[in-house]
């Protein structure tokens, strides 16, 4: 079959809307014809040419919506019609990892989804001839694409797609890092460091658990605003405050706060989450994707004293188990998502959503097919 | 009263045994006979001057056991005759620490104990006039010595003194962090680098809970028999493995260890316990003491990922609490000590049981009063 895809020929190029020749799905496979998709930084990160792994040509997009139009053999758990939101982070139930019941990170098809390949080894696009690339296992950039079965989260009918795409990374890593990860309870003291996307997450779902303060912390001042919307208690400008952002955090929590997030990626800032934790039980979760050769440090003296490093990748969340569920509390108003969707784009709009991207304008833009 | 103690008067110079004038326990303070004590790092580390917050004159030694002679008013959980191990982590029960269940690391004395005093501000020492200070709020190189009643543990009567002295730093250090900060379960493949005392402890701790592959890696091959006695399956020695020796212990554990423990103090040993962990839920826990000033390091990565950096003092013992149970285990055979003491000594032999720790000749050499 045909299908309109935003293609990334090459890095540091703008997206090619073409038509792209797609293989229906094989056995354990299914075809989704996609309604909507976020541009995350990751894509950005991949098309900017900084991450070492990136492929092309091929079609980026890892954070959509869809309908399920098509099944391969053996698939059992969707069926045409079904809607369903792709999953990056698949979750086959089977694997070491799955089995463990203590992570997200199924390792069931990793080799070849980082690849740019089905599980089979092969891609179901093409381009006069030549073989496009899949893209974290999703290629939402394409208005249909073919997924693993382990790689759909089936989801309720009457969520809108243009915005529970949002779900498929943006959301649910923020908010998943709540409530999977550090397990947030009512009463905490957290801080969140980067109030962009993953932050705004970040907050709203520490809201919606009862923590007590919630803090915001970041260098412009206009997201002060942004994070007062999603339930930020304090707002901290670390360029406006005398003396260590670190003492002033303690201090703003009465010994430094249960948890804290890093959602910048900044291995300095890593450091500072770290240390404004409470001596004794503290807890600093990294979600941001630091440059790659940097490393965080600290005196293992911050360890010995109760404090705990940890990191999270997509929430902590299991897809298949766990992004149902979020978007459950969308719908039941427990967390909200429309008013981050700052602009609605089509897909020849594409490369405009990564400049809005760029120049800060956006929390989040959505492709609508 | 007097009492016969090892006085340090000085960094870097031998202990000096002599008659100390002591005044009896205050409100809420408790008057002990030391009968036994360990000689540990710490105590080597603070008379070595490389401790920055030594004090001097002081009465070093923090790893004793003893029996309750004569209490202050208002102490209620002890009376003369019981048998103790001085904590030099109290437990008040009362503090945010403590009744947050997340931490042994009780705040109620920690300033007045930095400062080599008593709660009250002063100390019980004195020689010729002069004020000698407390060391770690224990001070049991000294016959006779005053804590305060929420630094000591009641203990069983039957538990002699000169094996269990050491569980009131070594053993419950390394036992603890497999049980309290860890919590190891059956199955569990555990990897201890540094095969020390606490290294030992953090073994037999392991096999105690039914770990499955315990592995001690240490670059002197003569740990190798002392390992195996507590319950070591596998070591390694990084001297004499080819390649990289985190490969090699995530080849042996497949996939990384579900617990590392660093019993060096060395920050480039921490790192790689940190890297030799399990992807998605490998939890590394730092034992050792650093040197001042050293820091560990990363890629954030090994966080995202799901590795956990975490620390633990005291074997996230609570004192009053966890060492009584600790003392049961020894005395129902579940952990050893015994063969650990390799030295028994008089307090006049005491320097020679620094000599044996520096030269590497002990696991562990106690002074008997």
């Amino acid at each position: 079959m045909k299908t309109r895809a935003a293609v990334a020929f090459e890095a540091k190029k703008p997206l090619e809307i073409v038509e792209l020749d797609l293989e229906g799905p094989k056995d354990g496979e299914v075809l989704v014809e996609i309604m909507a998709t976020g541009i995350c930084h990751t894509d950005a990160y991949t098309l900017d040419g900084l991450d070492s792994e990136g492929l092309f040509p091929s079609v980026l997009g890892h954070e959509g919506a869809g309908i399920v139009r098509e099944v391969g053999k053996g698939v059992t758990s969707v069926k045409p019609g079904d809607h369903v939101i792709p999953l990056y982070t698949p979750e086959c139930r089977q694997c070491k990892s799955c089995l463990s019941g203590k992570t997200n990170l199924c390792t069931a098809i990793r080799a070849t989804q980082g690849k740019g390949v089905m599980p089979d080894g092969t891609s179901r696009f093409s381009y006069k001839g030549q073989t496009i690339f899949h893209y974290m296992g999703c290629s939402t950039f394409s208005n249909f694409t073919v997924l693993p079965e382990i790689s759909v989260a089936k989801i309720r009918e009457d969520a809108p797609f243009d915005k529970s795409c949002y779900i498929g990374c943006g959301v649910t890593t923020g908010v998943g890092a709540v409530t999977n990860t550090a397990k947030v309870e009512a009463g905490d003291n957290i801080i969140v460091f980067g109030l962009g996307g993953i932050g705004l997450n970040v907050l709203q779902a520490a809201r919606m658990v009862g923590a007590n303060k919630i803090i915001g912390v970041d260098i412009n001042n206009d997201k002060e605003e942004w994070g007062r919307k999603y339930g930020m208690t304090h707002f901290v400008n670390p360029n406006e405050i005398e003396g260590d952002i670190v003492q002033h955090l303690v201090e703003l929590t009465d010994g430094g706060a249960e948890y804290t997030f890093d959602c910048t990626g900044n291995t300095v800032v890593m450091r500072q989450a770290l240390e404004a934790c409470h001596r004794g039980w503290g807890v600093s979760i990294v979600i941001g994707v630091a440059e790659a050769g940097k490393e965080i440090a600290t005196r293992p003296f911050q360890l010995v004293t109760g404090r705990v490093w940890k990191g999270t990748a997509f929430g902590g969340a299991k897809g298949r188990t766990d992004v149902p569920k979020i978007v459950d509390w969308y719908m039941n108003g427990k967390i909200e998502i429309d008013s981050m969707i700052t602009h609605t784009l089509t897909l020849e709009e594409i490369n405009k959503g990564f400049d809005l991207m760029h120049e800060g304008k956006s929390i989040r833009s959505v492709v609508v097919y």
